[in-house]
């Protein structure tokens, strides 16, 4: 049975842009697991309920539910070890939490302005009114603010990417010559933004530009092929 | 035969600080290597000419020269893969590599108020006007302005290694469960800083300042043990 993966859908379910969801289908592409996408709102905190979570996202794999990005990684490791590891050993897994902090401190805060109204913009009506004041508060600017100057978002980001570009022009990937866990948490922050951004937000030309298209062609051009805001 | 490292001196040959010196003593020492340590100044390029290199570190094993930090640490594991690891694979070089990139951007300027005037204070008479020269070139001001906070130089280390503290809270080691090359590109940056300043420039009780001490004690004390500017 294929594993279920509750998503983080817009106003239009085909527009997915969670950048923790996008970690998580990656990483099942990477295992070679099947699995279904269930498009799933803020507003609709009680059809995950039972998962003992809130927010996306969760899965539900036969009878057991795993939320949290970082738990999931871990759980599908554990359970599949027969699959291609994600993080292979404590230093797989220590790569992997350096490139998570890295994106929480540097790659993150950069995404913000190119990303979160970009996001709000095409939430469902419902989810709104909590995306507006969670984020709101976690910011503590108005979306319209932290939207006010693309082009100094995108000269942020490229800042931002600049120990993942240095390191990308010696290395295919940051887990080396092939993708780990430490690749798809940058991956799922990016394509958050590319997702809902109406413009391509990194440079294709870049050496994080190329690995960005690298990853998007695998597994069939999975991440290559989703709608975004820009082409549906 | 020891492996012989031509390694940077002060005036006096006990305090050796050079950071990329230090990279690969704990790398000859994670390998259990035999070497000893020839003491070389700025001013004595003749003494490595023949290894085609102008500066430290320098390595002569057998007949064989090898120079620059990076290219050592691989021809170790090249050279020596029956003994312990500094990078396993091309997962292990690239996180080195990202480690390295993080000590170029964040650390190693975070550490030069802090330990370049200092370093510039011991050395020999005959490599001052040499030193002085070219690292007010490099940073483009005076030796006696960079050292001219010392609270903000303090301040700065702990808020560039904020993303090693993290993951140091939750792993033993930046390689995992055990330190790898990615530990000792760090560790290099931050004895420098230590042997070369009148203060200990790492808060013993961070997460990072435990795993210094951690490294310090391996290899019977050996980074533990040496003289500094405070203790000989």
């Amino acid at each position: 049975m294929a594993i279920q993966l509750y998503d983080l859908a817009g106003k239009d379910s085909d527009i997915m842009f969670s950048p923790f969801c996008w970690r998580v289908r990656m990483s099942l592409l990477h295992k070679g697991l099947n699995f279904e996408l269930i498009p799933w709102r803020f507003a609709e905190k009680e059809t995950i309920e039972e998962s003992g979570h809130s927010a996306v996202p969760v899965i539900k794999d036969g009878d057991k539910w795993v939320g949290d990005s970082w738990e999931i990684i871990k759980y599908l490791d554990t359970q599949y070890p027969e699959l291609p590891t994600l993080m292979n050993g404590s230093e797989g897994r220590a790569h992997a939490q350096l490139v998570l902090e890295l994106c929480g401190s540097l790659v993150f805060p950069a995404v913000i302005p190119i990303a979160v109204y970009q996001a709000y913009e095409i939430l469902d009506e419902a989810s709104k009114p909590y995306f507006r004041e969670s984020r709101e508060a976690m910011f503590g600017t108005s979306l319209e603010q932290l939207n006010a100057d693309p082009q100094a978002g995108k000269a942020g980001l490229v800042q931002a990417l600049k120990p993942f570009d240095a390191l990308l022009q010696t290395s295919n990937f940051i887990g080396g010559d092939q993708p780990t866990y430490a690749d798809y948490a940058l991956f799922g922050i990016l394509k958050w933004a590319d997702i809902v951004s109406s413009y391509r937000p990194i440079d294709d030309t870049s050496f994080v530009g190329r690995w960005f298209v690298r990853l998007e062609n695998m597994y069939d051009g999975y991440a290559k092929n989703v709608p975004t805001v820009r082409n549906r």
